[in-house]
């Protein structure tokens, strides 16, 4: 059994990342710049975003922070993305989600340039991605599969059991996985909460995702010997053993199921890592190419 | 067992989308108007494309017919599809696939303004499709989804699976079915030319879909006792005994199948005279509301 490091994996591809940024610089290309957009003070998406901020530092990509108050209106953060899209200082940048109630995420989303759309969530993204066209991957699945390639895990032919059909993660890894590509070329099954006898599907599966967002949810007794189980579960729980004041759990009850795999992530230090070095790529990307 | 008669449920919308039609008409409205562009002259795409201009008539829609020899140019089909896009008598058109081989055929379909995409290909439309909002759906998957309505086959909680990852119905399809909305909430497996084992998975299968264009591949031994089969496949085998010189022949060994099906559409008479029906129902939102 191999416990998948992302973190090291991240890092790796961080570095060479920052390689190629140093490279474009001394040549004389713009240095790459990431643009966020932080509407509000929610404690996870704080985190994220000065994660964000933090790994463009890191590989000597630019970085801005806009925010704006929990209050803002619908039409000024579109006012602001309207600014970005307009700003050619600007490569790619994102708006961090969730928005508050009274803000409508689709409209915001569809107001972004799609070739500086670097979460991938535009609708021109997604839709080029089941077409196998180039054009931003959303950063969670990307990362999937960058993982799945450097422990060279087959996926062709094999039965890859999704949990989970979220916009972000579930529904597009699914297609992603199902696609004439490497990683790719797998059967896939999508289930979610309305699926019955979750078990017998999850019991077939070579390759098991779970993207639910229920601590331990996945049971030694739900997977056969051998699975490659990839845990993209993150849930905050308090802890007063942790500084931060809380601990970050995964939908895998990982003792039990770890023993049966060959391969498995973690949580913390599995996923996680690689969602952000997702969007590093895209936002390489988007200031390569102006048209993805 | 049911089988489902495609060419009735057809007949009944197309008289409902004359009506339609008609009342609009009557109101001063515009008649809808569907244009479509053939190049050259391959047997099947000149069948589809009179086909299509036949239903436009019998439900009171205008139609034109584009044609471009086999040996127009990339540039000259793109010539046209932009005097397309900004002909506002025409509310949407199609480009008949597929294309001679000296065409790509992304580049045409991206070339299409997505208002006026009623063959639901560009991936704006895809991918507004992937995120549940409004937007023109593929005419096949569209058609599948108004026959399982019709007959009021439960999808939700039911495990389908398709056979068959094309852009234009096996992945699409699998997307719809497994969204939250009615019908949807399906748990989706899909299977393509690299799943192993197939009939493991044909075997659990509530609702099977076979778009592999294999005429005969479902045997009776792949199916279970109660499944909905939906047949996609349309091979035309030469035959003396017909006066078009050919038959039409679905995925599915149809009498071996049948009797263990609750509900089954035959090959012809199931989803083709339905796929019809999707472009006709495009054609009438495009006509309604200039932005999908």
């Amino acid at each position: 059994m191999v416990i998948i490091d992302g973190k090291r994996v991240a890092g790796e591809l961080k570095e060479q990342i920052r390689a190629e940024v140093d490279s474009r610089v001394s040549r004389g290309l713009k240095r790459p710049h990431l643009a966020a957009v932080l509407v509000g003070a929610d404690g996870g998406s704080e985190t994220y975003v000065s994660n964000k901020v933090k790994d463009c530092h890191d590989v000597g990509c630019e970085s801005t922070l806009i925010r704006l108050a929990e209050t803002a209106s619908q039409e000024e953060l579109l006012s602001v993305v309207h600014s970005l899209n307009g700003d050619d200082s600007v490569d790619g940048f994102i708006v961090q989600l969730p928005l508050p109630g009274h803000i409508q995420e689709n409209a915001v989303i569809e107001a972004i340039d799609p070739t500086k759309d670097v979460d991938g969530f535009h609708p021109v993204n997604l839709g080029k991605m089941i077409l196998g066209l180039p054009c931003f991957l959303p950063a969670t699945p990307a990362g999937i599969l960058k993982l799945l390639e450097y422990y060279d895990i087959e996926t062709s032919g094999r039965h890859c059991v999704v949990i989970g059909r979220s916009n972000i993660v579930g529904t597009p890894l699914s297609i992603l996985l199902s696609r004439k590509a490497a990683p790719g070329n797998c059967t896939v099954t999508l289930c979610h909460s309305y699926t019955k006898n979750l078990h017998e599907l999850t019991l077939q599966a070579d390759i098991l995702v779970t993207a639910l967002g229920k601590p331990g949810f996945l049971k030694g007794s739900m997977v056969k010997n051998g699975v490659v189980v990839i845990d993209v579960g993150t849930t905050r729980i308090p802890s007063e053993t942790s500084k931060s004041g809380w601990k970050l759990y995964g939908d895998v009850s990982f003792d039990e199921v770890a023993s049966k795999c060959s391969y498995i992530t973690p949580v913390p230090g599995g996923v996680g890592p690689m969602t952000r070095i997702g969007l590093l790529l895209n936002t390489l990307q988007a200031s390569t190419v102006k048209s993805p």
